[in-house]
This record gives structure tokens, C-alpha cells and sequence, in this order.
């Protein structure tokens, strides 16, 4: 049995994250996702749209994902250690860099394999958190000038 | 094996979705789920942020649904014939009537039973899409007015 491990914040589900984690599954037979805190993401990234509980709650439901866990803050190899993957799949657009997790791996004995997934190449303008938002965000706007323009004829 | 069905919009996935589904599931043995298209959306409450075929391809990824498929548009009973379900699972705030659902089901000889479900009594305040449209929205709003204000004091 090969233990896949694979990590993100999920916040909004995608078809990109479905992607991922499905890629992340082929190199194994069952895969641990690990959900980024919010204090993570608040550090790499944004304020989380969701609650790290919530975007755990929903990842637990996907039928491709085994088991699922919430990160670690102090130490985020604490987690690899409880889970004990023999792989490590890295999104294409994860700022981990490979090599430098390797090291880290090997100084507290972890035996993991670390794998870099090719890009999604999605045919849909959608898979993103960030275009997911910046449709909703283009709506809003629109709403809003409809009814400027209507409270000008009023 | 006694079947579910239970449809949807299920734009942007949330626990309510998950809560309303699985409610469904336990009715039966296995879960039918019915997307609605993007016109029936359009017609019934708005413009969907994700189209209709992002929003069967991530619902078709739910462990707790058996099988998906796109709602009719012409007559929605059409799918229900295809599905055979023995059990229609309706969401606490689904406009349908059971009364004339079950009217128009006996006249096509489908012999389903209505099952109104209870209300979500999640504990978060972030399970309805229209809160997360809103918790974007109000970031989006925090981060104009300090642009605005930064730009006032440049």
C-alpha cells in the first residue's frame, strides 16, 4: 500500500483542487490531505474565505480523499510524521521547493518521496479560488452601476 | 435497494449541501442527484457563478452521491423517469409543493415518495452560498476603502 500526501487551504472547492488530489492519488492507492490552518494561509497568502474546520469538513467528503487532517503550526513536518506518507505530491504552483523539503524530510527520518504534478490544464476560465472570486466581485459591480444608472432616471 | 433523488443548484459547495445530501441519503440506499442547468437557475433565483457542468463535475466528486445528471429543462419530471427514484428528498427551502409534486408524478405513473427534510442547524455562519458571496463581497468592500484611504494620504 502506498500512502500519498498531499496539502493546500481548498477554500472554495474547484475543479483544479479535484484535479490535484486525484493526480496526487494515481501515484499511490490512498491519499491524506492535509488542510493549511487559517494562520497559514493568513501568512502565505489571504484571510481564508472559510474556517479551517469547514474547509476540513469538506475535503473529508470528496470520495477521492482517504483521510484528512488539519496542518500544524509550529512545525508542518509534525504532521508527515503522523501520517507517514511514502509520497509527497507537490501542486505545479506550490512554492515548496522540492529539495529543500527533502532535507528537512531527512533530518528527522522521514522516508518520503517527493513528486512535483504537472499543471491542470482545464478547459473551463473557472477552476481558480481567485477567478471564482473575481466573478462574483465583477457581478457585484454590475449590480451596483445597474442601480446607480436606475436611481439616476428615479 | 430503495432509491434517493434530490436536486440542487449547488453553485459553490458548502456543508449545507453536504448536510441536505447526506439527510437525503439516509432516507434510502443510494443517491440520485439532479443538478439544476444554468437556465432553470437563472429562471428560479440567479446567474450562477459556476456552469452547469462544473457544478455536476464537482457534485459527481461527493462520496455521498452515487450518481449525478444534469436537469431537464423542457419537463422536469423527464429525469425523474430516467432516475426511478422510490424516495424525493426535498430541501427544508425548496420551492416545490409536494402536494403538486406528487400529482404530477402519479400523472406520469412515477411512483415516488415526497420526503420534506428538516432545516440545517449548522453550527457556522458561513453554510449558504449567498454568505460566502457576502463574506467576498465585504473583503472586497474593507479592501476599496483602504486603497481609498491610502490613496487620500499619499
Amino acid at each position: 500500500m502506498v500512502k500519498v500526501m498531499a496539502t493546500g487551504t481548498f477554500d472554495i472547492l474547484h475543479l483544479g483542487h479535484i484535479y490535484f488530489l486525484k493526480e496526487a492519488k494515481k501515484l499511490g492507492d490512498t491519499l491524506a490531505v492535509v488542510v493549511a490552518t487559517d494562520s497559514t494561509v493568513r501568512k502565505l497568502k489571504h484571510e481564508p474565505v472559510n474556517p479551517e474546520k469547514i474547509r476540513l469538513d469538506l475535503i473529508k467528503e470528496l470520495s477521492v480523499v482517504d483521510e484528512a487532517y488539519l496542518g500544524q503550526e509550529e512545525d508542518m513536518y509534525e504532521v508527515v510524521k503522523e501520517i507517514k506518507p511514502d509520497i509527497i505530491a507537490l501542486g505545479y504552483d506550490q512554492v515548496h521547493d522540492e529539495k529543500s523539503v527533502e532535507k528537512e524530510l531527512k533530518k528527522r527520518n522521514i522516508n518520503a518521496k517527493i513528486v512535483r504534478l504537472a499543471e491542470y490544464e482545464g478547459g473551463s476560465d473557472l477552476e481558480g479560488t481567485r477567478k471564482i472570486i473575481g466573478k462574483i466581485i465583477s457581478a457585484y459591480e454590475i449590480q451596483k452601476t445597474i442601480e446607480r444608472i436606475e436611481g439616476e432616471h428615479k
